[in-house]
Order: structure tokens, then C-alpha cells, then sequence
């Protein structure tokens, strides 16, 4: 199916516009004013356009157009409408606009299709406000329960429970969205790369294998303060000078461990007192190692053990890790991969196979049903900024994909 | 002369115990209701004393002891007693306390000596209130004017000027206070050293023969926020990792120079918008270079610019250095250090000839009058601290060479 790309990015632009910044960006943290003039405009686009649209009663909003057999179980399609702050137009919302706009087209264009076609619009994806990602679809997939949400504060001291409350929705009442999310036959998920791995090789279409997920150590490195001018350089116990040769060391952990696709960096650096008359003392850093392959992670954790056990032998300094978090990469389901790659070629569309190194809400579903995603590249890889950028040819790409797989999978008996 | 150490150090703690923190340091910031305290205390035991006191108008005070010629230059003895936060009690008052300690004992035993003997206590010798080291020194010195301290602003927007106006003092009339300085036959003060050179080579004397300048670099690099999950290694222009490279460079450069008393090293560094899961895209670092060699200091900052544009081509990243400050490297007096070292043959105290890495007011005096530092060993090299310590045999040994000291410049002609 074509897009007929003018009339999409007039639509498209009317929910992004919601939240919008003066940088060409927007902000629709999740249940503020302005992600829920979109939710309820979207909702009004979707019951306009004659779907069955049902909100559901934790927050996530669905839209069914019937097919030939109503009795066979959904193909779902779907992504997020929150953003993250100061963040770009089409992180989320890209995905949940070309699934609307495969479904109206199917319905305007009355193309057969056996099964009925879904789209689920998941809550609360961005971790932005309540400092917890992907948390809608985690909750529908039952990986969370409604206590988590209370746990989630925002900064105004809010919580996603009662944020959720406040809307006259009902977080306590799961079961009938996980009933449905449970039921479904498959789940698409189209969404914008968010690096640069499908631009540099110009390619349209990346086919997602994994969702990586991320281990996240805290480093901590004790040191000796010290007169920066007074203390001779063989008597200093530098905690910077330690961290800093362990953020090299990270890096080529990750370098070494990219050919199984895990990625490793320090993304965090505090000096505690920092002072500029003194050798710093005690120095706390942030990683994130994110990876498909168990192994490979496991590694990748062990070799910043490893390295920090030597650099504080060496440095006479004292060091700790803490695992903060640690979550499992999650595979993609090979029969819509398969079914993915089928309608690429079927559209001439080259595509590359790859891990996401990002969470998506697939990575909750992925349990539950055959899960799918389509990337389609974005500007530079740059995303959650307002200089976020899809080229018009790429949006066209992934909707001839995304189209075609959802007809594809709804002709499944 | 031999110091009653258990008499000296009642007396000592009378003035240390102002602003005393819980944890055995102190804190009297300049012109801070402690350090006023401190002054009015300083002053009242030294009118006791039957001192000439004169409470100089830009906040210095002065106490004369009368010498059998009174019509020669005076041998000056010196030191500070403002502290940083959470200090610790020695770093400045240990200095003027002996000088005030060895005065007094003269006095009462009537040591014929030539010369007059006076104390000076320096006020605003410490940064950590008005932003700026050595600023009561410096403008007795000479080397900056009293608008220097209309500039000189603390975190509550009260300017030094301001601070000793409201004590009744006039920082504009610098004239009789440069002239005292100016005209003085010798300076001498003592200090603990502040690192741990003495203490690992069991020498209870330092004689300093040069204050080391520092020269204060900012480095900037920019590189590119990137999604730490989905961004490849190979793609990242981590700001981070290039300042890792570069705070180690550093580091190296330092230990390179130390063979000339040159020390070096990074000891600030922030991450602008850290992220858990972002590549850091901007990096700012402190660099401070300290060195009694004007050459070798020039190599550091040389040495600091190749590699940051090394680190920039090979990572593809920006950086740019900003000078901050650069101050010149200070030599003690030969005539002083000879004397001081005569001194300690004759108490038979080992000494050892060494830089002094921290800034203080006897770098300013320098230039104006023949000026010699004592240095005695303080507990682990550690200073502004309430860990700071000092062994008593250590204040015996710097008492003996400093009141040596000054009975030998004062019999002179």
C-alpha cells in the first residue's frame, strides 16, 4: 500500500503539534495536559474514522476494524504517544500514526482481510516523568502489578497510579487489557531507529532480532583528597585518574563485545567535593551495558570487575560495583521476522537485520504473542531532541511494510 | 629557645577552638563572625603581652616587639588565621601562633636582639569565602588595589570590601600598611606543609625554596549525545571517554615533569546533561598545574593542548582550552633559606630543601623583602580538613629553627 504522504504528515502533524516547542520539538510527558489533549484527539480521530475504540480501563487506548472473521484472534499494531522531555516528534507517536493510517486505508480501500486488525496506543512509555520506562505495557503484559504505579513518583511528588486515577481510569482493573493483549495473534510495532546503524549503511528498513536490555552498574572509587599543588605526583591516590582509566576500559569492553551486539559506556561522572585546589577523592560513575546475548553481557559485567580490581591494586585506590538494575533481552519472534523480510522484498525495500539497542514496548509483549518490529532510520541517529528528523522517503518505506505485514498477518487463517 | 608545649598549645587552642566543628576541625571563614572572634582574641593576647599592636586599616594587624635599635627595619614573622570550611586547626594559625609564642618568650627572658621583631597576620588568605587566595597579602603588597576587592563577592553577594568596611576598617587606605611592608628588613613564616614530602621522609623541616604558581587550564569537549543503547561503539563520539584519555594525559605529563617540581592534574570534571542511558555529548575538566619552573610549567600547558588536539582528531570530537589563571612561580630569598638552614644545624634538625605546591601570603612579601618559608610535617600529607594534625615533636622542631630564626635576623646589622 502507498502513502499518500502529504495528507499522513497533516494529520500526523496535528497530534504532534500538541506539546510543541519553539525548536521544532514537543514535550508530552505522560498524563500531563498535553499527552492527553493527544490521547483524546487521537480517540477522536480513531471513532471518526467509524473504528471500535475502547479505552481501557489502565490507560492504554484500542481501536479494532473488523475483519472477515470476527471470531479469529487481532493482529495488533501499535507503539506510545508520551514523549520524553524536550524530546522529537516522531519517537512513539510515527508508530501509532502508520498503524492508524494502514487500518483507515484498509477500511477505506475495503481490502480483504480475514482477521481484524488492532491498534493498541500503550501509556506511560517514557520513563521521563515517573522514572520508570515502557511501565503501560509492562503492566498489561503482567511483568508489573497496580502497587508499582503507586511506586512511580513523578517530581511534583504525583504518582503514575494516581495520575491515572485522576483521569477517571482504574489501575487496579488489568485484567480485561491483559485478557485482550494476551489474545492477540501477533503485535507490530513500527518505530524510528534512534541511532545511526540503518543511515550509515542507507538502508530503509531495519528488521529488529532483540531487544537489548540494559545492566546498569554504579562505580564508586575512593581515593585520597589531596593539595593538587602539595602532594607529589607519586603520593597521589587520584579517584579521577582512576575512573578514568576505567572508562576506557568500559569502552573497550564494549568495542570487543560489539560483534555480539552488545554495547558498553560510562554515561555518568560525579566528583564528590570537587574542588579545584584538590586531587579528587572519591569519584561515582554510571554504566550502561546493553546486549541480546546473555554471554556477551555477562562479559561485559565481569570485564569491569576485572578492570577495576586492577586499576585499584595498581592505584592504591578502593573501588565498588553495584548492579542497579538488570534486565533480559528479549527475542524477537522468528515468524514475523520472516514475515517482515517477505513483505521487504516483496516492496523491493532492502533491509538489515538487527538488535534494538533501545526498550520498546514489543520487549513486553514479546511473552505474550509473535512479536514484530520495523525501524526506520532517523537524521543522525539523534532522538529524544527536538533536531529528531525522518526523511518523508523512509516514513513512505516503513508504511509499505508496515501495511503489508498487517495485511499479510491478517490474512492468516 | 625550647617551647613549652603544653603551655603553647592551652594558648594555641584558645584561638583554635574558635569555630570548632565537632570533628576536632574548625571553620572561620574570613571576616566571618569566628574569624572576627579570633582576631579580637589574637589582638587582646598580644596588647596583654605588652605589644605595640596596631590594627592596620586593610585588616592586617601588627604587634612590635621593640629591639635595642629601634630605628632599624624590622624583622617581620608571619602567617594567617582565616580557615576554609571544615578546616582543620594548624593550616595558618600554627604559624602565627609560634611567631606570636617565640615574641613572647624573647621578651620575657630579655633576648638581646638588634632589631625590632613584629608579627603580621594577614587577613582573606584563604579563597573559600571571596573566591580569591591571598588577597590581604596581596593588596598590602601591592599587586592588586582595593577595587580588586569591591570584585571579591561571596555566595551571598557581600563583597570583601564591604565585609571589612562593616568592621569599621577602610581597604582604600593601603599607604601605611605597604609602607610597614616595604620597609621590613626580612619576612619568615611557617607553615605545615600541607602534603606528605616531610612526613614520608621523616624530616621534621622543610625549607622552601620556591612557591609553586598555579597555572589553571578549563577544557572543553564536545562530542554527541547519542541513545547508549542503540548507538553502535563505532558511530560514538563519546565526550567522555576523549576526557578519560585526556584526564590520564594529564596525568602522565605531571609525573614527567616532577623530575623539575612540577605537578599536574585534572581535578574538576562534569558532564553537562548526564543520562543514565545517554553517551555523554559535553565534557568540561579543571586542569591545575603547579611548578616552581617557569619552562617546565609552560611544557604542561603545551603538553595538555597536543593532547587534547590528538584525542580530538583521533576521536573526531571538539575541545578547546581556556587559560583560566596563570601565575608565576616565586623564589624564596637565598639570604633566608641560608639562614634557616643554619638554624637547623645548630638545634641539629634535619631539613630538607623542597617547593612549597600551595600558595601563600610569603609569595607575595617576596618580591618586597627577603622572604624564607619554614614547612613542618602535618599527619598524611592531609590539609583543609578536621583530620589535619600535627605532632607535637613537629611544633617543637619548627619552634626552634623559627625563633632561631628570627634572633639571628634580628641581631644583624
Amino acid at each position: 500500500m502507498k502513502l499518500d504522504t502529504a495528507e499522513f504528515l497533516e494529520v500526523f502533524e496535528r497530534i504532534a503539534s500538541i506539546g510543541a516547542t519553539p525548536d521544532g520539538g514537543c514535550e508530552r510527558l505522560s498524563m500531563s495536559p498535553e499527552d492527553i489533549e493527544a490521547r483524546a484527539l487521537l480517540t477522536g480521530l480513531l471513532e471518526e474514522e467509524g473504528f471500535a475504540v475502547w479505552r481501557e480501563p489502565t490507560g492504554s487506548i484500542w481501536a479494532r476494524l473488523e475483519g472477515e472473521d470476527p471470531s479469529l484472534a487481532p493482529v495488533l499494531v501499535g507503539s506510545h504517544i508520551d514523549t520524553v522531555r524536550n524530546a522529537g516528534k516522531y519517537d512513539g507517536l510515527l508508530g501509532v500514526m502508520l498503524g492508524y493510517w494502514a487500518m483507515r486505508q484498509i477500511r477505506r480501500e475495503k481490502i480483504p482481510h480475514r482477521r481484524p486488525i488492532e491498534l493498541v496506543v500503550f501509556p506511560t512509555e517514557e520513563s521521563a516523568r515517573f522514572n520508570y520506562p515502557t511501565v503501560g505495557s509492562k503492566l498489561l503484559a503482567g511483568r508489573v502489578g497496580p502497587d508499582k504505579l503507586r511506586e512511580c513518583i513523578d517530581a511534583g511528588g504525583v504518582s503514575l497510579y494516581d495520575a491515572l486515577r485522576a483521569q477517571g481510569l482504574d489501575p487496579d482493573d488489568t485484567e480485561p487489557g491483559r485478557r485482550r493483549l494476551r489474545e492477540a495473534f501477533c503485535f507490530a510495532e513500527l518505530h524510528i531507529e534512534q541511532g545511526p546503524s540503518l543511515e550509515s549503511r542507507r538502508t530503509p528498513i531495519g528488521i529488529v532480532e532483540a531487544i537489548a536490555a540494559p545492566t546498569r552498574l554504579t562505580v564508586e572509587i575512593t581515593g585520597e583528597y589531596a593539595h593538587s599543588g602539595a602532594c607529589p605526583m607519586h603520593l597521589r591516590r587520584d579517584a579521577l585518574a582512576a575512573a578514568a582509566e576505567l572508562i576506557l576500559a568500559v569502552e573497550k569492553i564494549g568495542r570487543f563485545e560489539s560483534v555480539n551486539h552488545s554495547v558498553a559506556a560510562v554515561t555518568r561522572c560525579r566528583l564528590v567535593n570537587e574542588s579545584m585546589n584538590v586531587i579528587p577523592g572519591h569519584a561515582v560513575l554510571g554504566i550502561d551495558i546493553r546486549g541480546i546475548d546473555q554471554d556477551s553481557i555477562d562479559r561485559c559485567v565481569e570485564g569491569v570487575r576485572r578492570s577495576l580490581r586492577k586499576i585499584c591494586s595498581t592505584r592504591g585506590v578502593r573501588g565498588g560495583v553495584e548492579v542497579v538494575s538488570k534486565d533480559s533481552p528479549v527475542q524477537m519472534s522468528p515468524t514475523m521476522m520472516h514475515a517482515i523480510r517477505k513483505c521487504c522484498e516483496h516492496c523491493r525495500l532492502p533491509y538489515h537485520l538487527m538488535p534494538s539497542g533501545a526498550g520498546h514496548d514489543a520487549m513486553n509483549v514479546a511473552p505474550l504473542t509473535d512479536t514484530g518490529m520495523i525501524f526506520i532510520p532517523c537524521k543522525n541517529g539523534v532522538s529524544h531532541n527536538p533536531a529528531e528528523s525522518v526523511e518523508p522517503s523512509d516514513i513512505e518505506a516503513g508504511y509499505q511494510v508496515l501495511s503489508e505485514l498487517l495485511l499479510d498477518r491478517a490474512k492468516h487463517r
